[in-house]
């Protein structure tokens, strides 16, 4: 066993190319022995870092593979865990902790721990849109392989119900091709149909592509898993070829 | 006036430290004849870049800003309009947008545009936090300055009721001392008094601090204009010194 305590960094790699990581990401990868992660994650650090010590994990395998980076940072070994986006969003933190804890880990040391923020799939669509989510938002998954989905719905039903921007992460899979066809049934029982809309394919990936549509025509079955849906709120305006939900500066009155 | 174009970056910094920048920001910056922001912002780029063609502003000329980045864009310099953590979330690029299309621009070059996205501030306080915003969370922003406090309240009592973990920017200012207070009491009418919850003051910046608290204790006298307060949701668990909303991973039966 190594003398000094082990490092387990949770790192977000950001949505795709490595121009949106941020250099604190890059910093936590470069001091890893080693960077263990789900596969297309491992790819996401060789595209830019050919030589990375990855260990690619098979999808699925999340409970394992967080026990697994908690057991060798333990041991002594300097461990970076990744996730594309944010790590605390959809990724692997949460998870992570929840091993450490369960171990008796006291929080500090032995092994350290650093949660690395990321650019989350949502901003960087957003980004590419304009400013959708300029002013209030929610994000919301519809995966509902850890999520029953009666807690989706009761989401998307709250925030269509206060009219929070929506950013819709895992809109539609293989396994569940109706998802966002359901999702969308729901928002357009409160939201006009010429609310603007769009899907984001690939975002800051090789294939990206932006869909503009309405809410009351977005095709749901032009989703697919790596597209992340954004639902307007009632301030949302479709600016050419953008999206905007500015706040209303010309009321400003105040300081 | 130049022969080419003129070129439009809106740019979100990350949240202060700049290690929590992006490389496309850092490059937008570079490539600027004239970096426009509010002087804090301004001064965030000045930290690790002295010599940077940076343009400060007074705050709360918004309109003025923008205005005059688009009219100086148009006239074919390279202009960077700077926003602190996203810049299309509670920044600039909503506004920017606006005035574009307002003076007639097609969406396309003359000048060209980029958003840039940023690590916003509820990512960077969840990262200290451990993984608060792990599932399905909704961002919303107390001041009533440009959106009206009955929206507001409107989409806090929708976060609370669909059960989304929470990041609420904005709690507190000296002209509006009451407004976490107000804010806490309608979520603390939908969640039970021991709901995980936390003040992360000066995220990445020089003075950071994290204050654990439970939606029935928290003080909302502690918090300031640099305050990100983050409440969770019904399986926001309190760990150690971290908060993880993480998924039901036990629960995984399928593919």
């Amino acid at each position: 066993m190594p003398d000094s305590a082990g490092h387990l960094a949770v790192v977000g790699l950001g949505p795709g190319d490595p121009a949106y990581m941020c250099e604190r990401a890059r910093a936590a990868l470069r001091a890893a022995d080693t960077v263990i992660g789900y596969r297309a994650y491992t790819e996401q650090v060789t595209e830019f870092w050919p030589d990375a010590p990855v260990e690619p994990w098979p999808i699925g395998a999340e409970v394992e593979r967080a026990t697994e980076a908690v057991r060798r940072a333990r041991a002594g070994e300097r461990i970076a865990v990744v996730s594309s986006g944010d790590a605390g969003v959809y990724g692997m933190a949460g998870l992570v902790l929840d091993v450490l804890y369960d171990l008796g880990w006291d929080g500090q040391g032995d092994p350290e721990l650093e949660v690395v923020p990321g650019i989350t799939a949502a901003l960087a669509a957003a980004a590419r849109l304009g400013a959708p989510l300029g002013v209030d938002f929610a994000a919301v998954s519809l995966s509902d392989l850890l999520v029953p989905w009666e807690t989706i719905e009761r989401r998307l039903t709250a925030a269509a119900e206060g009219d929070l921007a929506l950013a819709i992460y895992n809109p539609r899979s293989a396994g569940r091709p109706e998802s966002l066809d359901r999702a969308l049934r729901i928002l357009r029982a409160h939201r006009p149909p010429l609310t603007p809309a769009a899907l984001v394919h690939d975002v800051c990936r090789p294939g990206e592509r932006v869909e503009l549509a309405s809410l009351g025509d977005l095709d749901p079955t032009a989703a697919t898993m790596t597209t992340l849906v954004v639902v307007g709120c009632s301030t949302t305006r479709r600016r050419g070829r953008h999206l905007v939900t500015s706040r209303p500066y010309a009321r400003r009155t105040g300081t």
